[in-house]
């Protein structure tokens, strides 16, 4: 027989018991979260028709859509393939993608379903996206997103709702010194206006997304490809690090963003969204790339770790429109659970009862009592406790070591006399004690 | 703007709000009866390198297993593109696939990790796969797969419990009237020496297993093809369908197989099974087609509704040697979900507070209320209440229309007078009655 190596495709991981145990507990918590604010569960597929997916990410983005070749013949109908570029031939032999985000999904899934849903529609999606990136630390080409949604609503509401949520996911995660930080694009939107550089708004966004990792004074000499009067431009900088509270820098820009309506508007939701909610802090500094946002966008960070944002996300309108559905205002948030749970790692903030088993081990000194284990098994499952079964055939010595590899504390250990007395013999094994009890004390014990 | 359409890949499906409320009430039946029986969750990637899934599934499964474009420029280093056939091009394009069941993946796995994890080792995963299927009814072509399997064990012991397994997870989901149909391939091979078909064995065990399908005497028809002398025939159609206790059955055939090692391997492996657990039914019949078994095989079936098997699986050997791991024994059982699923809506088994939302909605009468709106809304979900805020300009009526829609029993309704007195209007929209209440009140009522 042929020997296969047994790796991984390049970029992807398994994830072993620990891991999961760590990672199901912050699903966990973040599905609970989700359902205490009203938020549904839904699910789409992995694959999607190429069409949905292409245009949607970038020219960068499209080249990063993991592409499903055709199944059977897929060369039937393929002319003069010793023309084609690889790019040629991509689009006739592969119809299919791998979901590359869940915000796209979701808008082909509202815009097929907006006869069955009822707007503002609600949801909260945890599932595998693709990427084909070059692999790099902390990067991978499989990974999961946790995103929460409304759709068809353009109401504060959902941003202050948004706000209360992000307090509560990290709260129950024993998270603290996070910090939501705010901006709104139609104030961003709005100071391009002002300053006369609306066609290079986009250029703008990447060169103030970029202020954390090139630091503000090689901010000051990119900004200057903007190409404004000195003045102006020292003028721009000053606005954007302005510092103070919330009230103090709406009010100082206030005079210079009131030429244009969209500043306003952008000045005005910020306002209101105050009275509601005035847990973040409001920074122009932020813009969030050049993705698909046009107002209230925001990004959670802890300022404990220098580990970049936590979760981001903002407010969209007709990103159904592609697909037919027109004029539906979305906003969203997604929780990156890879970095939350670096935190939560360098923080060692597990529970220990995730960290080590809950589970007892019911060891036998012979085969003898394997059915009598059983039974016990039986016993303290019907109690809720999570039992493995020693299920080899093994000396005690090798079945200790069997808990010890698997972090086990509890092991309840069965043989003669312990069948015949009833008492049976409990040893933790990170403390190396041994008691005798019957096993309703056992199931107290570890109850 | 282009429009798109936005349709569904062939073979896939959106999973909505009520779907996945039932999806995931059966999941967490599973998880949580997988972690009392001390089975270990894991995940693997999607993606596998094609040399890991190619000729696991034999000739038929490799045709369906869904492949990845290279990315970038993948034809770069073809030759003589136009004289290559679509499958020679494939493997030269292509040189990753998605999981095609969670076996295989779990054999690469434990091969790549055996210096980190202790044998016997439990694990349950609960994934999706992906085949190339034509779709049909109830055939998709992506489907979540939930296994448990042991490795490195061929102890008895596995068997037992995966029979305690299977009915507590049907007795957590109120499916009753199942069993469990066991039999031994050691049995069958047996057979195959003792009438001297075992050159036919593969063609033997695909005709059993389409007993349920084609009808006894169908089967005796096609029996016939093993070209066995007439007298022998009959033996062994006698054999196969005798009818009568485990007990019965083992003596029945024991004089039969009495020449054949591997035989009375078999009946003593099902002795000694019954000896730790009779609730099954030893079934000659059964014989899981073509598969890997290699001893205990087992399905479980519904007497009450006419699917077919709702679980399957079985114990094989050395499923990880082609990875260099060898003498591996293991057994495994998979939960058909999407059977389970249609059998408990067939018979109405979802309990009533997954199929009606177990959401209170807060409507407001008027925006200004929105911040108060807010505030009760937090102390509900303190009380690990469910709250869904309505979050848009509407008038009452429309809110209570998203209630009714969104399956919404209770309704808090927050007005003038409300805020004022601090009593709520708690509004129950299944049978139309309204009550002031003050928030302790209502929390009570909803908890």
């Amino acid at each position: 027989m042929k020997k296969i190596n047994p790796s991984l495709a390049k970029g992807t991981r398994d994830f072993g018991p620990d891991e999961m145990k760590k990672r199901n507990y912050v699903f966990d918590i973040f599905k609970k979260t989700f359902s205490l604010f009203g938020f549904n569960s839904i699910e789409t597929p992995s694959l999607e028709n190429i069409e949905i997916l292409n245009g949607k990410y970038g020219d960068e983005g499209d080249k990063l859509i993991f592409r499903i070749l055709n199944s059977g013949e897929f060369l039937k109908k393929v002319k003069n393939i010793n023309k084609k570029s690889s790019s040629e031939l991509k689009s006739l032999i592969s119809s299919k993608g791998l979901r590359y985000d869940l915000t796209v999904p979701l808008a082909r899934f509202v815009s097929s379903n907006r006869e069955n849903i009822t707007l503002p529609f609600k949801r909260y999606q945890i599932q595998n996206v693709w990427r084909a990136d070059r692999p790099q630390k902390g990067r991978f080409r499989e990974f999961y997103q946790c995103d929460v949604d409304y759709i068809g609503t353009n109401s504060l509401v959902c941003e202050a709702e948004i706000i209360k949520l992000v307090y509560s996911i990290f709260k129950e995660l024993n998270i603290d010194n996070i910090k939501i930080k705010l901006n709104n694009r139609k104030i961003l939107t709005g100071l391009s206006e002002v300053y006369n550089f609306r066609d290079n708004f986009n250029q703008f966004c990447v060169l103030v997304d970029k202020i954390d990792k090139i630091g503000k004074d090689q901010f000051k000499v990119e900004l200057q490809k903007l190409e404004l009067p000195k003045e102006k431009n020292d003028e721009l900088i000053n606005i954007l690090f302005f510092e103070g509270s919330n009230k103090n820098k709406l009010d100082f820009i206030k005079k210079t963003l009131s030429k244009s309506d969209i500043g306003i508007q952008g000045l005005n939701e910020i306002e209101q969204l105050l009275l509601l909610d005035d847990n973040f802090e409001f920074d122009l500094c932020l813009a969030r790339g050049l993705s698909y946002y046009t107002s209230s966008i925001f990004e959670v960070i802890s300022s404990k770790d220098n580990i970049g944002s936590l979760c981001g996300g903002g407010r969209y309108d007709d990103l159904t429109e592609v697909f037919g559905f027109k004029d539906i205002s979305g906003i969203g948030i997604s929780f990156g659970i890879e970095r939350i749970i670096e935190v939560m790692n360098n923080r060692k903030l597990f529970p220990e009862k995730i960290i080590s088993s809950d589970k007892v081990l019911i060891s036998y000194l012979s085969e003898k009592f394997i059915k009598q284990s059983i039974d016990i098994a039986t016993t303290l499952r019907k109690n809720n406790i999570n039992v493995d079964l020693y299920s080899d055939n093994g000396k005690l010595k090798k079945q200790l070591q069997y808990a010890n590899n698997n972090n086990i504390t509890n092991v309840i250990i069965i043989g003669e006399d312990e069948i015949k007395s009833n008492i049976y013999t409990l040893k933790n094994m990170k403390i190396g004690t041994q008691e005798k009890l019957s096993i309703e004390k056992i199931i107290s014990k570890l109850s």
